[in-house]
């Protein structure tokens, strides 16, 4: 949605792109009818009021079609928001990214937006349950911890938390669209360079240390990457949605559609895990709970419902970290070699763009969505894209101040002079990308020159850091932001997020944030991307993955670390002013920008080369 | 104690300090009696175990004689540690610091220690305490947190947790001192500079805030911030040990051994507060749970009995975070124009001393026992000087390898050539200081210049931070080490604590540590004390106090802050390797001499001007 500044144009181009839409597509005057429907509901069960959070049973950043309940029920699209629906008024909770599409996408004389920053749910709720109201929830689309602050919210207003299942919006929601069910592929053993047996292996262990007689894998990634499979059920990730229990022994079982397993997959998997039906996996965790274990759930992903049944059964619900999660984030040496490979054919294929852009912005008719169009078209040009690893950030002028923006029809920009921000990412079978370039067009002001310069300085301070073993990214992101602080700059977000091999370009625990507290360890990827936004003007953002890698230091007393920048793209020196860089971070700049042209040079055409020379030379 | 390869020797002189003992008294045939004697009061509690740690009913850093319990049945002095009593066997869990120290002082026949880092005392009670055991303890000097651990080790082990009050320690403590009562003394307003009403009005918009309708103040810190007195109850801190209850109405209540209480004092109170005797304590908490208040309880500081008392009664115990703690940590102008007053004066001592031993040191008889008592005789001859804001870290060669150590006439170590290191303090009425210097002894090599330098480097960054609003202690910790951390290096303790006005020398919330997430604010003094520790060989640590100051910078988006360094003394520049400094570090360390010097060459004597002058000249 467009901030109130924007005026939209039509691009110019009328290409389409293959994996993503640009059209927010929603109908306000559904709205009514469906909340109607959901208080006719609501009554049945004596509710006073109801909870649709946009979370589906897994906790997951992309939801499928017949999850979007918070869509289908308030026309809204966003990636994170919850709605509670009381007898007499509702309201819609969403962050500052989302002020005005809330207000667009819904029905506002139905449905209140409300600014997470102004009222939280829980306070929204607090202020207008009414006393001795009963606060219904699907226990399947919130975790333990989520019902907890609900349980306080309602008791704080004088009322009560029930647990409601099934989810009464399925009910009324007639042409709900059916579960995905794309096909469970293989991922093979030089793909994922450890078997499922030797990962099995290592959860077990996990769990024989932690105490534990079983663990319920609710997170699909987890399960990918434990079974070595990839899907298709969500946009952006090759995730099968599916869950999973780990004994200390015999067969992992996989709860999944069985319509999702060829054969050929069933085949793979023998003796090391054994399929099920959905239906079953509620009666397999009341096994787990009669036969009196301590089960490990996933703080982040299991629903609430999942640790009801194991208690319920008699069972010992230990709610933690699933210990999945720290060993996929550790790539091994294959996944490294991939995603390096899948990093290089990236890298030329945004060069061709940045080609492109070069000679093509400044004719002044280009707009975000023809960038985005275009540059997904240069990925699928290298015959190995799978999917975009999310929908492209493509910012002109003041749309690139807003960190999260996606540009829509509705709010697409003409590419002016001063700065263009891109930031895109591509699935290859064997590695996610994710790569952010802000681009001068034409004219750029020295004011633009000296943030872009403060942004980069940060960005080589992550690049060339070395810490010790056991040192977290909240430790260290404030070394991407000294250079800003001493301008009296910042930005409103993480330094860096963790990075799948072949799944979420968003993935856990590791990150670069005041709130990552998990150490690095060697193999994680990670991206590395500060920023600068000046509301209303332009936006900065500079982005490359990067690897934690040993170092070796004469004389080190510790074992230390550091990053190796798997991303090959070359900056934009006509934002860079010189001046401002120390010898250091020059140095670094010139031998990344070296080993870019050593690496694409050969990758790319004799017209592509002959913009990435000058490009890649030393500053 | 002495790590194994120290030689102690005699001290050169014969004076004495008045502040600070270095023999570390301990008789470890009494281990065996004392213990045997508690073992028979608990079987008349029918107990399994007793837990006896090192804390009091305050948690305090300094503890009273009278509740030195661990000290009394285990020989042990040191600062942290605890005793697990069981019926064969018993443990004295410590830290790292205190292997060898618990070793020496204690009967090691009746009593085990254990390494905190090899097994926790929770593990140690899970792997001893016999299936059906009762493990007694204390409530009144655990908290609710190290209460619920306590029953999760016990429970774990089959046993169950039981309170048992009064300590049985006690009973059979014949020689028990008496409880100290160091007369109470007004802290006039042009120190404290806020009356105590207007303390009290803050404390109670933070209660209606909380939605609390009373504060237990079981930190004695915080009263006597709140009522602005002072004490002298435990060593190095000026103290008064007492309890406070705050509700939102009427005078604050006092619970202090009248004796401690002149007439003088009672009519500054009068008004604010009302002084009960201690035993009217628990009668109180009862009288706020039959009142039905929901009471704030100091989550690190209150006993786990008065979470009891007030529960029992009918109360809602609110265990979090007193709000004095923060109030209390961000001085007021009048409070740092105090700490800087404080500091010239203190910093004047310390040169006096540094000249001193420029001096004598290089004779090669000085010892650290000497070191220390010359440095406190020169803070005593300000005539200002309470007392040493803690017992002073004179550490020579391999003795400054241990951050925490303390010389003791069994450590005594000869100041060889090489480098001496002393961190010490000063309590004045108007401020509590806290210095670091790292000293060259006639020659020194590269390596420790090196190192110094790296230090240097660290502390300079810290001093030269600027961030914005908001930013937390943790978050800059590492622009301490960046420098250390490009060597291969790094030290293992944070790089500042808070530190109070007229108070405690180690302060909360405000900390400069990965664990520190309190933001900072304006006026919160801290150090900066970043180090490098060469086990066996040597220690380097350099520290200034720094106060957090708002700093208006061109062009600013946001409000940022830096530090003004308070503490006023030259750094070691026979430990400098100028080659290793940037421009802006060596103009700072040159602007900082210059105000040095500026500050405190009217202050000494010609023959230590004469000193001070080159070693605040320009690098």
């Amino acid at each position: 949605m467009p901030p109130a500044d924007t005026r939209s144009v039509k691009p110019r181009t009328t290409a389409r792109c293959q994996f993503q839409s640009f059209n927010e597509q929603s109908d306000p005057s559904q709205v009514a009818p469906r909340i109607a429907a959901l208080r006719q509901a609501m009554a049945g069960h004596d509710l006073a009021g109801f909870v649709i959070p946009r979370s589906d049973q897994h906790q997951g950043e992309y939801v499928p079609a017949c999850d979007e309940r918070l869509a289908w029920a308030t026309g809204f699209t966003g990636s994170a928001g919850s709605a509670v629906v009381l007898v007499d008024n509702a309201a819609l909770v969403v962050d500052g990214r989302y002020t005005l599409q809330s207000s667009a996408q819904t029905d506002t004389t139905i449905i209140t937006p409300v600014q997470m920053a102004d009222q939280s749910q829980e306070a929204w709720i607090e202020a207008n349950l009414p006393s001795g109201g009963v606060l219904g929830f699907d226990p399947w689309v919130h975790t333990p911890d989520q019902v907890r602050k609900l349980e306080t919210a309602a008791a704080r207003a004088g009322g009560t938390l029930k647990a409601i299942s099934p989810n009464p919006v399925d009910a009324i929601w007639s042409d709900r669209p059916a579960p995905p069910s794309a096909p469970v592929v293989s991922y093979a053993n030089q793909l994922a360079g450890e078997t499922t047996s030797a990962k099995i292996d290592r959860v077990r262990e996990a769990l024989a240390k932690a105490k534990c007689g079983a663990l319920v894998v609710s997170d699909p990634h987890n399960m990918c990457w434990l079974l070595n499979v990839r899907g298709g059920d969500v946009p952006h990730t090759p995730l099968a949605l599916c869950y999973g229990i780990i004994k200390t022994s015999g067969p992992v079982k996989l709860f999944i559609d069985p319509a999702k397993l060829s054969p050929a997959v069933i085949d793979d998997m023998i003796g090391a895990c054994q399929p099920f039906a959905p239906a079953e996996f509620v009666l397999a965790l009341a096994e787990l709970g009669k036969a009196g274990l301590t089960v490990r759930l996933d703080a982040s992903s299991a629903a609430s419902a999942i640790r009801d049944a194991v208690e319920a059964a008699g069972g010992k619900a230990d709610v933690g970290a699933d210990p999945i999660a720290l060993m996929k984030a550790a790539k091994n040496a294959t996944e490294l070699a991939g995603s390096r490979a899948a990093h290089r054919r990236d890298g030329a294929a945004v060069t061709r763009f940045l080609s492109w852009f070069a000679r093509e912005a400044p004719n002044g008719d280009l707009t975000e969505i023809d960038a985005a169009i275009e540059l997904e078209r240069f990925r699928r040009e290298t015959n190995a894209l799978k999917e975009i690893s999310f929908g492209s950030i493509a910012g002109a002028g003041p749309n690139a101040a807003l960190p999260h923006y996606r540009v829509t029809t509705a709010s697409n920009r003409l590419i002016e002079p001063g700065i263009f921000l891109i930031d895109s990412g591509g699935q290859y079978e064997d590695g996610t990308t994710d790569i952010t370039r802000t681009l001068a067009v034409s004219h750029v002001t020295p004011d633009m020159r000296r943030h872009y310069t403060l942004v980069l300085k940060g960005h080589v301070a992550i690049s060339r850091a070395v810490f010790p073993k056991g040192t977290s990214g909240a430790q260290i992101d404030a070394l991407a932001r000294v250079a800003l602080w001493e301008a009296g700059l910042d930005f409103d977000h993480g330094t860096g997020h963790g990075v799948g091999a072949y799944l979420s370009v968003h993935e856990g625990p590791q990150r670069i944030a005041k709130t990552g507290h998990t150490p690095l360890e060697v193999g994680m990827i990670l991206s590395n991307e500060p920023g600068y936004y000046r509301e209303g003007h332009y936006g900065i953002r500079i982005e490359n993955l990067i690897v934690v890698e040993p170092r070796t230091i004469e004389g080190a007393e510790r074992e230390m670390f550091g990053f190796e920048t798997v991303t090959l793209c070359p900056y934009e020196r006509a934002l860079i002013d010189v001046g401002l860089l120390n010898q250091s971070e020059r140095d670094w700049i010139d031998a990344y920008h070296a080993r870019v042209l050593a690496e694409l040079g050969p990758l790319v055409g004799p017209a592509e080369r002959s913009w990435l020379e000058p490009a890649c030379a030393a500053l």
